[in-house]
């Protein structure tokens, strides 16, 4: 197959380095950045860089960069895609890229399925980029209307990456459950580290100091455009946390054991129920 | 060396089998529960159920109970001490503890040096226990009047066990610092799974969300207690927290994305800077 990858960051990157190591595709990539496209070339993970032959030729194109500049380039290169062309993108939020790439994929007369790849660290570009990124994760399909043979194809493909499982749904319910799994932990770390205390807590801490504030190293221009394509979902997740930090704290300051136990066994009984 | 554990739950348990694996002292233990002493005997994490005869001879005695059944325990076993012991305990906060164990050290006539081992695990109880549970963990010392050769005995004894640092501070520093690099992060977990996207969040969820949650798996009994003798402090870090979420969520339901940005980038700068 001929794949296209636009955008070579930690995703896009990580999806080059992949298709590299675990299939024989021909793996063209589009970066804004030469330095980028040079460095991804020099290591291999690439074999060119991709132009508009590339786009007409590739079976799949996958986008790797923020929301709103996935639809700017779709649109910049509207005519350059080929009609059997399979058009996907790896983005944090669904609703708002769906809906634009849809649209446009109806106008250009090729198929859109938008995707979430469940992976990635706190470290961000290709430098940080690895084959492995996806081993295990979880392959989030947002079908829209496309095909299930479309479907199946970036399901396998996935797979053929190193997932370990899929799973489809709405752009909608999709972007309700990123608010929680992932928006909102992204969100906290940021509010946890601003603790006057934070600086001084080498010495007197441990695991869970350290697993909270990992993501707070964020790269705080995509995340704010992700935030904020989610804002409703992203604000609800955010109430329900502070509302149920609250009771915490008002059992707490009122020196209420009994109360104060029966908040953190609901949070016990919640995570045992999921096995975990 | 003859030592004695008393409890011997998570970290008892881990405290035994370490000193069994990584020195040669003798290691008596103490616990409520006949089938986990029994389960220490048998696993070699221990050489003898321990009684006054042990607390006698012992060189060191670490308490790994709860906060007030440590001192419920000393009051109660006081004449049994031998002069020459050393008392340390293992609570998860020290000004409580270490007022009340101050007091009984010298009322019994020996020295009461007061430690936490940063380290541990969401899991609970001596099945859960291991020898290399320390290693390369912070042994914070708060030594309240120990005099210096008794810190350094702790301190010494500790890196035999495999810990990897030591630091010395107040109680009311400890507690402060504990707040929020342990405490708060277990109320998070706990408020964080309360939210109703939990239960689906497989195949939706990847590194950020099993950080986040991974401590909710709380033993609520002994954490209530832990909360509330520091609930002047964990108070403050509550509200903290609440007040830096509630600043995120106002930007995010504003839309204002260069307040969000300016948000995240602080949290992102203050992590950067801790070289993390």
């Amino acid at each position: 197959m001929h794949i296209v990858i636009v955008g070579l960051g930690l995703i896009g990157g990580s999806l080059a380095k992949a298709f590299t190591k675990y299939t024989d595709c021909h793996v063209a990539g589009i970066d804004s950045d030469p330095a980028t496209v040079e460095a991804a070339l020099a290591c291999g993970a690439i074999t060119k860089e991709g132009d508009n032959d590339d786009l007409r030729q590739a079976d799949i194109v996958y986008l790797c960069l923020y929301p709103q500049a996935d639809i700017d380039f779709v649109r910049a290169h509207l005519s350059a895609f080929g009609k059997h062309t399979v058009l996907t993108d790896v983005c944090g939020i669904k609703t708002k890229v769906c809906h634009g790439l849809c649209a446009l994929a109806k106008e250009g007369g090729f198929v859109y399925c938008g995707a979430h790849p469940m992976a990635g660290t706190e470290k961000h570009g290709f430098s940080a980029s690895r084959a492995d990124m996806f081993k295990g994760a979880s392959y989030i399909l947002v079908p829209c209307s496309a095909p299930e043979p479309v479907q199946e194809l970036l399901r396998q493909t996935a797979f053929q990456l190193g997932f370990g499982r899929s799973v489809s749904t709405t752009p909608e319910h999709h972007d309700q459950l990123i608010a929680f799994t992932s928006q909102l932990p992204h969100a906290l770390a940021c509010a946890y580290v601003m603790s006057p205390c934070c600086p001084e807590h080498r010495g007197f801490s441990a695991g869970s100091y350290r697993d909270v504030s990992r993501v707070a190293n964020i790269n705080e221009v995509m995340w704010a455009e992700l935030f904020l394509d989610n804002q409703t979902a992203l604000t609800g997740e955010l109430n329900t946390l502070i509302k149920n930090l609250s009771d915490i704290r008002d059992a707490v300051a009122d020196g209420d054991q009994k109360r104060l136990e029966a908040l953190l066994r609901r949070g016990r009984l919640i995570k045992e129920e999921l096995g975990e």
